[in-house]
């Protein structure tokens, strides 16, 4: 929540700047508006000799529930660039991205995921200090009821249906908030 | 330029938190962590008719010049809503997408582009306020000297091979700073 401002420090008000169809947060003194936009967020589906890289969270949200190696996609890369160093950060493996695998928008979290597929440069993998730990894991090993995020899900089940049928293409979804049990 | 705490108003400095590989803009008095990510431009290669509409911008960047409609995504929307309201603010037109087209990372500015392919609903398109004009042009009236960012060049080319061939793909590519003239 941006309650003051990022160039002079004085108080915002939430307000449609003249011109703009949204309400932003517009700097009570100097006028400068601080545009807020979404996320993304880069993995990889890699592989060693047809096993999957997965990773067991050591960090909520989600503790304990495994992932592929994802995260937050920094200034200055390319998507890449993102999914290469969040493999290599949350599970010690270098990596050779091939494709763009899965991309998932998430508009309630105002986040895009964004899945490559690729494959290890050498099997050597580690749990990084966000991983409790990090497993190579054949297709029917996967823990479907222990993923951490529906959109992890929905890029491995692609990754799977694609392998068997020898064929990978790019696989768009949204997902919307999950209903509350009542 | 982040100078100042959106929490609390103190000043920030630029130091890489504890368990953080990069630097960020961290308030000298509540600690607040302020991340900066890439942003996405969200766009369309629509076409009503075999023809591509296109926008020459009323605006800087690259004023006077053509491109796709395609603008910032914004939070609460997903990557295919958003191509469509830029495709409605910009040129007036109603589109259904039908899918994913091509993705650039252009890592120095930190921006992700992406591009639909789709159709318009209905012929009708008119400029709105960032743009000039609108039009819906054959592939042989494409001002390819006049497109305002590489990036539209680089859907605009994929998005006709591809229709020439019959098939479409997903095309992921970086771009690099634009090398100065000597």
């Amino acid at each position: 929540m941006i309650k003051f401002c990022t160039h002079c420090g004085a108080g915002v008000s939430f307000e449609i700047p003249a011109g703009d169809a949204l309400p932003r947060h517009v700097c009570s003194r100097c006028g400068h508006v601080h545009y807020e936009n979404p996320r993304l967020v880069v993995g990889c589906v890699a592989t060693w000799e047809g096993r999957i890289l997965l990773c067991r969270r050591a960090i909520e949200p989600r503790r304990g529930f495994w992932t592929v190696p994802a995260g937050f996609m920094e200034n200055g890369e390319t998507t890449a660039e993102a999914a290469c160093r969040e493999t290599y950060e949350e599970a010690g493996a270098r990596i050779v991205v091939d494709a763009p695998l899965a991309m998932v928008s998430i508009a309630h979290i105002n986040q895009v995921h964004l899945f490559y597929r690729g494959r290890l440069a050498a099997p050597a993998h580690a749990a990084g200090d966000e991983s409790l730990e990090v497993a190579l894991m054949q297709a029917d090993d996967i823990p479907w009821g222990e993923i951490a995020f529906r959109s992890v899900t929905h890029c491995l089940e692609h990754y799977l249906k694609d392998a068997a049928q020898g064929s990978f293409g790019f696989h768009e979804t949204a997902l919307g908030p999950l209903s509350k049990a009542v």
